[in-house]
């Protein structure tokens, strides 16, 4: 599709990952072939594709590109370099599950296949590349069918970040429930939070809406209290990248704080996220590796300085939020309901 | 002081209003002369100078610049000027009281002395002024010292755009506080929201906090209920653009956020203001008008764009705190405590 963030053009040796340069929308749509492992990890880092479901898309077109150069015939070598390919890529954002699961995704399916050979392995993977893609796809369309009955005609919603097509696949989590209300004939209005420091409501989420035909007003992070007390907001919904088995979820720094503002106006608060971005390995939030950001994008975000020379900054690029402030995640499987420790628990035994 | 926003120089018919052009902080530290009352708007309405006390001190010495050239000689007909000229300067701003306060003030002060004549009048209107001044003087002066109790040593205090000495007669409301308990040897570490959109927080309270010497950490506005979360402020101090009879504050917009996360995480949430930032004829917080402001402050903040073109925008400048959010509303008469509407109206009969 038009907009899809990250697709794949030619085959296994000589082919290249293509990328929309999210740093630079909404000013410019420009695309950005990616040739490397080396070049997804910088791409990644430096925010040109983000959101949780992209990352872990994005990780593994890095893994094929970081291997598939690879002269190593035995499989033993092969799979001892592809791990040391996974783990350079593993370090490039520590927050979002979805590029760690990827990342052993790929590396289970290579272990599947090691009597195939080193060539075929390495075709295995692309194929499983594609697989994860087209499974975000898939995935994103159910979140959004699940997540549509809980828009009626007329409402208006809030959302933080973007959570669109730009952080997944192309059709996007929290806004795929959007576009999915709106597919069904629903008129929808989006308050869209600018989401500091990086702008990714202000830059991104405005952007894909506008594409959509979506009306969208935007307002700074802080008014968004305002809005409520105004009573011009009926649902939140936001991403997240990731989600502890009881339920508590890390996203953008600010969910939390809209979350708290929710509650206190009584306006329900949604998480959508696939199952790729719970990790039911970690009990709670407070186990989550929260990246911390340079002080310059708080104090020059667009390169002109804002604050005084050297003064200190705290800068999170994400946030938690207890599961008590969450009244629903719509997954790919349904919309889970508190008690979330149970309904997850029951989501990854079965 | 060296950092006061605003004094005059000279004598009544020569004379000029002097001022930190506030917008061009922090990277440049700035005078500009003010030589008229249509100039004097202009600095008002652009944010040139800003702040609720010192709103009121700049429109003071608006009135003087307005009628000191007048060549009227019969006292009625100069009174009908003044009122002309007060009727422009409210038309700067419409949130902060004390804008409205001080021209009613030099009015009725004008009134008092119509036997005087035009020419004693003018005289006297720039002593009022310089009154005006003097006593912002001494009221911050007290509510810095009724306010520095509640500051034990050691103590983290989050606060909200500016209320410093750029925002006063030169010493500040909350920050006032904080310069008082500073003063008395107390250790204070101070978390600054930025406060978009037009980074008050960011661009004057840093450089306030700096400039003083005092540890000083630099947040988004989304950031703070993290920092609640984390258990790292102790209390919020912020000032205020006016306060209504039943003690509903409005204040730089973000306000009511901080409030209301502040109360969520137990953390005491205090007012600081000086008696002009009451306005009694008003029961609530409903009734006080809140200014819009353009997108283009949200969409190009720096003047680089950082939304896709014509998107909408809400951007108040202000918001409402109810009265239930705030711990305590500290004046120069005391400590204010619930319920409000009492305590303000015995301020008041009294």
């Amino acid at each position: 599709m038009k907009n899809d963030p990250i697709y794949w053009e030619g085959d296994v040796t000589q082919g290249k990952a293509v990328i929309i340069e999210q740093t630079k929308l909404p000013l410019v749509r420009q695309l950005l072939e990616i040739h490397s492992a080396e070049e997804m990890w910088d791409a990644i880092r430096k925010l040109k594709i983000r959101g949780a479901p992209a990352i872990g898309i994005a990780a593994a077109y890095g893994v094929v590109l970081g291997i598939r150069g690879e002269k190593l015939t035995l499989v033993a070598d092969f799979m001892a370099r592809l791990r040391q390919v996974c783990d350079y890529l593993a370090s490039s954002r520590p927050t979002a599950v979805n590029l760690f699961w990827a990342l052993r995704r790929m590396q289970d399916t290579a272990a599947r296949h090691a009597e195939s050979g080193v060539a075929a392995i390495k075709q295995i993977l692309l194929a499983e590349a594609h697989e994860i893609l087209a499974e975000d796809r898939r995935r994103c369309a159910a979140i959004g069918e699940y997540g549509q009955v809980l828009l009626l005609d007329g409402m208006r919603v809030i959302t933080h970040c973007n959570a669109g097509g730009l952080a997944t696949s192309g059709y996007g989590t929290a806004l795929g429930v959007i576009f999915s209300a709106v597919s069904q004939g629903k008129k929808v209005h989006v308050y869209a939070d600018e989401t500091r420091p990086l702008w990714q409501g202000a830059r991104l989420t405005t952007w894909e809406l506008k594409e959509a035909g979506i009306p969208v007003t935007l307002i700074c992070d802080n008014t968004a209290a305002f809005v409520m007390q105004q009573k011009k907001v009926d649902i939140a919904i936001v991403g997240a990248d990731r989600i502890a088995r009881n339920g508590d979820v890390a996203n953008k720094i600010g969910t939390y704080s809209l979350a708290v503002v929710a509650k206190a106006h009584g306006v329900p608060f949604y998480v959508a996220a696939p199952l790729s971005t719970f990790d039911p390995s970690i009990h709670s939030g407070d186990a989550i590796p929260i990246e911390e950001r340079g002080a310059e994008e708080v104090t020059a975000p667009t390169g002109v300085p804002i604050a005084p020379p050297g003064i200190q900054v705290y800068a999170p690029a994400f946030d938690v939020t207890p599961a008590c402030y969450i009244t629903g995640i719509i997954t790919e499987r349904g919309i889970l309901r508190p008690p979330f420790q149970e309904a997850i628990g029951k989501l990854f035994s079965a």
